[in-house]
């Protein structure tokens, strides 16, 4: 039994309603200028008749909107508020300060510049439609809080219509953080990567990206549980995606429930927003590995699950070993900007919790398996690791 | 005869291709917070789990989005790259810079947040859908740089299916500051406003809005010319907005030529990027005024304008008179979102033009009939005049 389910030295901020509220007074984003405009000349330099060699020399060669526009480096953060935080389909209005936050993420970590387009439709369609004519503006998609099952859709028909990157960040960004702190977990755990059987709690957008991830860095077994139990070729009436994961996953052919698959499971990620009894977790095998990620309330509470588990992380700041995916996506965006990558590959993804993963080795602990969420050196690592995955994939154009 | 011919204070800068390039690398924008995100503390207030406090409520009662988030003070400068200074249909990524510095101008005349959004296609239909679908991402729409015809339809369709001020600034920013111009040169000249034979030389996006706007100031007579001539009932084959100019101006009856019309004309407003006849201006009544307003050539050189004419104006920074939009744009957003305005109106334009009028008026001269661009009082009394003429109007919320 270890220690590492006391609080961090960070405990839970108590925060008031009134300092939550004034801090968002306004809005939490601002647009500035690169270079002040305070004379006729600059004036003349920025807008007419300067900025008229600028716009003649892009219409004669496109490609120079990439250096002399802000859109390369521009991230449009892009929701229909169908699934916002754990609060559900509140729609793109009440969705906004989240949007808000994530692209002061992106400054503040990565020094990428966003906005926030909020849409006030869930049709595919429209969505595909409406960021396809707004293209030329931004360089890269953000996708954000967007409902499964149509958030796998709405991902791949993007990455198809649009030449630039692309990520639902509530898929991949959690994904690549559970897979560096895994492979720290492993490690720590003297554990092989290669032959752990993993049971991921949740089909939705984390527990998808989650499989897919961990299949291509190449885990042992994989078997995915949804509300109604294990998926497996057998069970009638799956979608589209849940019929992939049946196909791709569960290669000894698990069924029944959650509870049956954790039987003899090395590996516990839950991403379902349900509970975990703790005797489930009890008949996994010895010194089990357990992230519990659903915020604000684990699967099952850190206390309970570290009386079975070897390593347990959460999505809580105020535990150890929080999951939270800004440890990736501002290093992967601005990896693959850079890089002037048309897409995300799965390369580019692992190889960005392998980033994440080194920065926490260099200190590692069972309490200390991915880094610290202000840890200044993650982005940049994360950064130059995914350019070059970018690179080796052959998607980089700069 | 007067000496305003002379250059200004100002002479056009000497901007050489290395200059502007250089202050145009990697764009001219960048996106701030408006507080910092340093610690875990304020990291759990920006996002989670505090914004959840803010997305809680605004999905409870919408209209805190006004409160809570930027977008009530954020324009969206929106083009289809169709007319972009006097350089054409040179696409969506080439307008960028010019939506850029317009941004840039927002920021620096009325602290104003904007982002350029521009599309990738010339449908009306498409571009309407596009903004409805992305209505509550912004506070008002810039529509900048569209072809005419097609801007009066794309504005006014804009402005039937958006609850928020939309207005087209080559179009009205222009009109706005002539009219200031014209209300000052009539003063210093002696003239009578309501009495005024005006020839508007161009039926494009800003000769449409002169037209309309000298209209609702109550000017004397307005007579509109394109390429082919006087636009009256009788001519056949007429767009609908010049069928439109036809029934609501010329009620004289002139017909013929720009020459005819201009003469014993009062007032010749050159929107047209044509040339105009020393002859033709000389033929105006004695003492006329004279606005020739394209870019970068005037209609008239103003050194020949002046010799018939007792007040010139041009578009150019390097002759006295500027009739430059930024004086009306940043304070006509402002105002607008200020009283929470659903639309700008007629009043609320020419409440503009009366606030420009009068900031030149100080100090006032046949040379100095507008304040400079640069002028920092111009804005805040824009500002207000346009926020008290909504409320006259009744459309404000605010």
């Amino acid at each position: 039994m270890n220690d590492h389910t006391t609080p961090t030295q960070q405990p839970a901020p108590q925060l008031s309603d009134e300092e939550i509220f004034a801090a968002h007074e306004g809005g939490k984003l601002s647009v500035g200028l690169t270079a002040p405009l305070s004379s006729q000349r600059e004036l003349s330099i920025a807008y007419t008749p300067g900025v008229a060699k600028v716009s003649r020399a892009i219409a004669a060669d496109e490609d120079l909107a990439q250096r002399y526009t802000w859109t390369p480096g521009l991230v449009a953060v892009v929701s229909d508020g169908t699934a916002v935080l754990g609060l559900g389909d509140i729609g793109p209005r009440a969705s906004l300060p989240v949007m808000e936050g994530k692209s002061a993420l992106f400054k503040t970590f990565a020094g990428i510049d966003s906005i926030p387009l909020v849409l006030d439709t869930t049709d595919v369609d429209e969505i595909v439609d409406t960021l396809v004519r707004l293209r030329p503006s931004f360089g890269a998609v953000n996708l954000e809080d967007v409902a499964a099952p149509r958030c796998f859709e709405l991902e791949r028909r993007l990455i198809e219509a649009l030449d630039c990157p692309v990520m639902h960040d509530d898929q991949h960004g959690t994904a690549v953080v559970a897979l560096a702190a895994l492979r720290n977990a492993c490690t720590i755990t003297g554990r092989d990567f290669a032959s752990q059987r993993v049971v991921i709690s949740g089909a939705g957008a984390a527990g998808v990206a989650c499989a897919k991830i961990l299949d291509a860095a190449g885990i042992g077994e994989i078997v995915v549980a949804d509300s109604k139990g294990v998926i497996h070729p057998g069970r009638g009436e799956l979608t589209p995606i849940k019929q992939e994961l049946a196909e791709q996953t569960n290669s000894a052919g698990v069924t029944g429930s959650l509870a049956d698959a954790l039987k003899g499971a090395d590996v516990l990620i839950g991403v379902s927003a349900g509970q975990i009894p703790e005797e489930d977790v009890a008949a996994m095998n010895e010194g089990a590995i357990v992230f519990a990620l659903s915020n604000p309330d684990p699967e099952i509470h850190p206390h309970l699950a570290a009386k079975h588990a070897s390593v347990v992380a959460t999505g809580r700041s105020d535990y150890p070993n929080q999951i939270n995916n800004v440890l990736a996506f501002p290093g992967i965006f601005k990896g693959a900007m850079q890089a002037g990558s048309r897409m995300i590959t799965d390369r580019m993804k692992v190889a960005a919790a392998e980033a994440i993963a080194a920065v926490a080795a260099e200190d590692l602990s069972a309490d200390q398996i991915v880094p610290s969420p202000l840890d200044p050196r993650v982005a940049p690592e994360v950064t130059a690791a995914v350019a070059k995955a970018a690179q080796e994939d052959g998607v980089a154009t700069a």
